[in-house]
């Protein structure tokens, strides 16, 4: 009788170090190879599932496998597919159910954010219900730092390094040209509800650097936020200000809207950046610069935090592990110990109080004008930034791994997406 | 006698590796302490040399000297400040012959593009005609890339790094996504006249992934760049976009000015990449993302291609060594003696060759499509984005230097800048 298989999908938005977390996930399994027959991936994450286009891990070589933990992005594909209700489409749920039984999958590893720990949850829960003996782990994942009953999330310490790092760069070359050129540079960066993302651009400020930072967090007004910035090139003949792309105003309206929806339903931002800098020289008269970072932040492994890979591993490792210890539902965490020395251990949250539920940036990591970061927020933040975990470089260019991809035998009959 | 002093100027937009070039010119001075007195720097480029706002590099410590080969940006501050023609402004020259007498300044080191090579240039005929014994050295530098008679100019390298890893990882990123999401990538980078740091796009070319670029020396032709983009996504389900900012259409206007000119009078460009990505989504139908590099690309020191810090620090060095040889109005010059192996020696330029000549992308350098770079593009390219040259770090961050930049005692009447 061979050995029950197991299921890993990547899901949502990718990261710089999601495939440290596959990486943790398979060579878990290839390590108890005893009691673990193969891990199928979703091609395309949960769409791979529910389409049947899984792909065998067990065809890549423990090189190719070793290489994703410095590979950004996702490696098998990711999704931005939303299971709906059981209610709503109970059909889905039952069909992942089919796939794994006709693979005889017993683990179902999701790699992911908010959306999929509650599927993860859902499935695990549609399973008990049909009697099909599945574990279902979620493996948290995601730059905006918003999963509750975790410390961190892997992902996010390596947008807070590319963060800070580019924000101390880009601020100093404009002190350096601020005598005569430009005086404001503005950064926007991700962060849809949270402003996890744009506090790190001010840990910088610690070195001495004018930072101001527009949170999601806090409604915009533009009268402060002038009179800031204004306030700080006056000091320092420059400054540096980090727009997160979620910041609204008092009314609730985004700063920038391009007026689409993606898949999740979630507004599509972008463009808060030049909006802020059009005022800056409308209303300061100040010659400004600037960028917006989108996808570069998040897939930027040559930057990665070093302990941000560590935790993305062994995340994915630990999920493995609490699946052959027998739990079910459940999402390995994150429980930090001590700032400094920064101390933490890998917990074990249950599923049904993750999903769906959003963590904040809490009101006293904000200074109280709204423009900045508090020590308690640095002393949060610095950790996860910290190490280099610099990848192999060849001709110039950082090596990352494509792997082969090849997809399993389809058993069952074709299925159409909702 | 005290001996005669040095002055060294950094002008124009800043790089990843001027201040390796600052270092070269520094610690090889201090090498020739028996020849030269100090180097005294210009606070703000030029105009700290018109306002007589000197910096005594002599009260920096080795240490410090030695960390600016490690640090981005203008350490002394630069200028975007060109001065006019002799006729036009004689006043200004002769100001700067008063300030370079009145501190006995027998060296004249400006670090700079085409425009400051054409002010060096005039600075070391006035003072001829003057009488003045002053030497005039230009070190190069621009990211633009765009000097002539010298094969590459210090700050390009690590910008091409930047974009080609830049490019690499996002579309990696936009692969995972592609399924569901994003389609294609677009980043818009630098470079006004010339497509020099669009190129190195294309680098990542070679890896498989499927890269548009749209160049400053291609009319923007709407039709077929959405018919490529468009083979692009069915080939390969993806599809990056690299946007020259000079990028401008048939009829000369720029994909997106943004109205507003800077102190050289070039217009100030920015928001091509939002244009050129809403055509994506409106002619195409295809979810985009975009990013604007700006500042980013030209600061990033933490992924400086070795070639180029390696390059700058020996121009700088080679210009002292010019000086002390007695050479005048000229400038230090890599010159390429193979590809592969790559292989180059500095060489040496007159100014009167130099000064207000652009060297544009060799039609053969792009593919006949107008949408690529050739092979012998990609063999110019390949070696200056060659190797890493890892700041130190520390709590996460790149160390960088802050220099104490004491202002040298003044000896004249204040000067007002035109």
């Amino acid at each position: 009788m061979p050995l029950p298989n197991a299921f890993y999908a990547q899901s949502g938005g990718v990261t710089a170090v999601i495939n440290a977390s596959a990486c943790g996930v398979i060579q878990t399994a290839r390590k108890h190879a005893d009691k673990i027959g193969t891990v199928y991936a979703g091609r395309n994450g949960i769409i791979g599932a529910l389409t049947e286009d899984l792909i065998d891990t067990g065809r890549e070589s423990d090189d190719a496998i070793a290489a994703l933990r410095t590979t950004p992005a996702g490696a098998f594909g990711s999704c931005r597919y939303k299971l709906k209700s059981l209610e709503a489409n109970r059909r889905e749920y039952e069909r992942l159910i089919e796939v794994f039984k006709a693979h005889r999958i017993r683990w179902f590893f999701y790699n992911g954010g908010g959306d999929s720990a509650d599927t993860c949850y859902k499935v695990s829960q549609l399973s008990q219900a049909m009697g099909y003996p599945l574990q279902a782990i979620h493996v948290p994942k995601t730059i905006d730092n918003d999963l509750p009953l975790t410390d961190c999330c892997p992902g996010f310490g390596s947008v807070a390094k590319y963060v800070a790092v580019s924000v101390l760069e880009a601020s100093l070359d404009v002190r350096s040209m601020a005598r005569t050129s430009t005086k404001v540079f503005v950064i926007e960066v991700m962060g849809r509800h949270a402003g996890w993302i744009a506090a790190a651009g001010g840990l910088v400020a610690a070195q001495g650097i004018p930072v101001v930072i527009l949170f999601p967090e806090v409604p915009f007004d533009e009268a402060k936020f002038l009179a800031q910035v204004d306030a700080k090139v006056k000091e320092c003949g420059y400054c540096s200000v980090v727009v997160s792309e979620g910041c609204k105003d008092a009314s609730g309206k985004f700063l920038a809207e391009q007026g689409s929806t993606d898949a999740f339903g979630h507004a599509q931002l972008g463009g808060a950046a030049p909006v802020v800098a059009e005022l800056v020289r409308a209303k300061l008269k100040l010659k400004h610069h600037w960028a917006v970072a989108d996808y570069l932040q998040r897939s930027a492994r040559h930057i990665a935090s070093a302990t941000d890979v560590k935790q993305a591993y062994a995340l994915g490792k630990r999920a493995v592990e609490l699946a052959l210890k027998g739990h079910n539902a459940v999402m390995p965490t994150i429980d930090r110990l001590s700032d400094r020395p920064y101390k933490y251990r890998i917990g074990m949250a249950d599923l049904a109080d993750v999903a769906n539920a959003e963590k904040f940036m809490p009101r006293d990591f904000i200074t109280d004008d709204g423009f900045g970061i508090t020590a308690k927020c640095r002393r949060y933040l610095a950790p996860l930034i910290q190490g280099e975990d610099v990848p192999a470089y060849a001709d110039g260019l950082p090596v990352y791994v494509s792997l082969k991809n090849r997809a399993v035998k389809k058993k069952l009959a074709a299925f159409e997406l909702a």
